[in-house]
């Protein structure tokens, strides 16, 4: 199943257009994000907590200490809904009305698990230091016995998701086209600047290619 | 009162050494950060919504059409969490576990209310466009009777905040320092690129300077 099916929950009501609600999609935004907002309630009071992660398969995985109470709530099996974003532009339409974003949002619903396999709990380790900053995990220091026991790993179906996107110039009115405004659009991008090497190295290496030359396009 | 007292909802429990309380660095974030991540529940169901915002005095105000169910969800009163956040860098610690994100991010609580009356209806329009983008309320066309009509705007008062903030080089395990591995911080930012001109411009305006001049940064 490459499509998941709408429901109440993960329908776009608002600009149903810009819904989208294939795998492909949905995860492509998913990879390209380098946080996610997560969404949990308790009696019925909102929480929404910034969070780095990794899609695997048709799941996301979190990490935290063993005491978060995000991943507890989470460990307990407690609905959560996690929402990522990309900001590609300012939309300047001629009109306030009609100004808007580009964006690609994806939001999904499910419920959480630990991982508590030793093997499944690394690879999950794994891809959510790939998922930041891709080439990492086979240089750096790997979490030993005693980082492995403070570290809490969850994992969440993706049980419901939907993406929305807005891409393209303004739609403005007929008549306000031939207003005397400037319109378009301003591209943004999360752009990485020169790496800052710590003080406290040691000795001379220079930064990886995969530091120097970062980029969150795929 | 410059600081929101520090609550069961609000309170740093990881890393309580980087949680922050006073207005000023809480504003600032919010004043900084593109778009907000709005939290609510619906029979302890979350959902979270990305969504562009403004924050006038002690307030957030959000606006959309009439029709949307989260607007719709705030103006009845209910229990709402915003959460923005901005992603200053990553930091590429000798190890994996203490690899983290330098960022600033705020997690505040509150109920809203519909605005009706007309002056301050235009107000929360005007900061939420001059929020994306200082200027543009001055040149673009304004809202007339219909779009009013068609737009519901919303003001959640700030009852409770805080923020969180990473910042400078990692902190390695002192036996690490001496790993052949590179480490420091890899800046990131949200950057403007060349404005692409709306194709359908029946004038040649250039680019104001607000938008060729664009930065995040205050």
């Amino acid at each position: 199943m490459t499509q998941f099916p709408k429901t109440e929950q993960n329908r776009i009501k608002r600009l149903p257009k810009r819904g989208h609600y294939d795998r492909e999609t949905i995860y492509r935004i998913l990879d390209e994000a380098l946080i996610c907002h997560v969404g949990f309630a308790e009696n019925n009071q909102p929480y929404v907590i910034p969070i780095n992660f990794a899609r695997m398969d048709d799941t996301i995985v979190l990490h935290g200490a063993k005491a978060s109470r995000l991943l507890k709530h989470i460990e307990d099996g407690n609905p959560v809904c996690v929402e990522a974003t990309i900001v590609d532009g300012l939309v300047l339409a001629r009109s306030v009305f009609h100004s808007s974003i580009n964006y690609r949002s994806v939001v999904l619903f499910g419920a959480g698990q630990i991982i508590k396999d030793e093997n499944e709990k690394m690879a999950a380790l794994e891809a959510i230091t790939e998922h930041l900053i891709p080439g990492r995990w086979s240089e750096a220091r790997l979490p030993n016995r005693k980082e492995m026991n403070a570290t809490s790993v969850v994992s969440i179906q993706i049980e419901q998701a939907s993406a929305k996107i807005r891409s393209g110039p303004p739609g403005d009115d007929e008549a306000d086209y031939a207003l005397p405004i400037w319109a378009g659009v301003l591209p943004l991008q999360e752009t990485a600047s020169r790496p800052i090497r710590d003080e406290l190295m040691t000795q001379e290496i220079p930064a990886p290619k995969y530091v120097a030359k970062y980029s969150r396009k795929k």
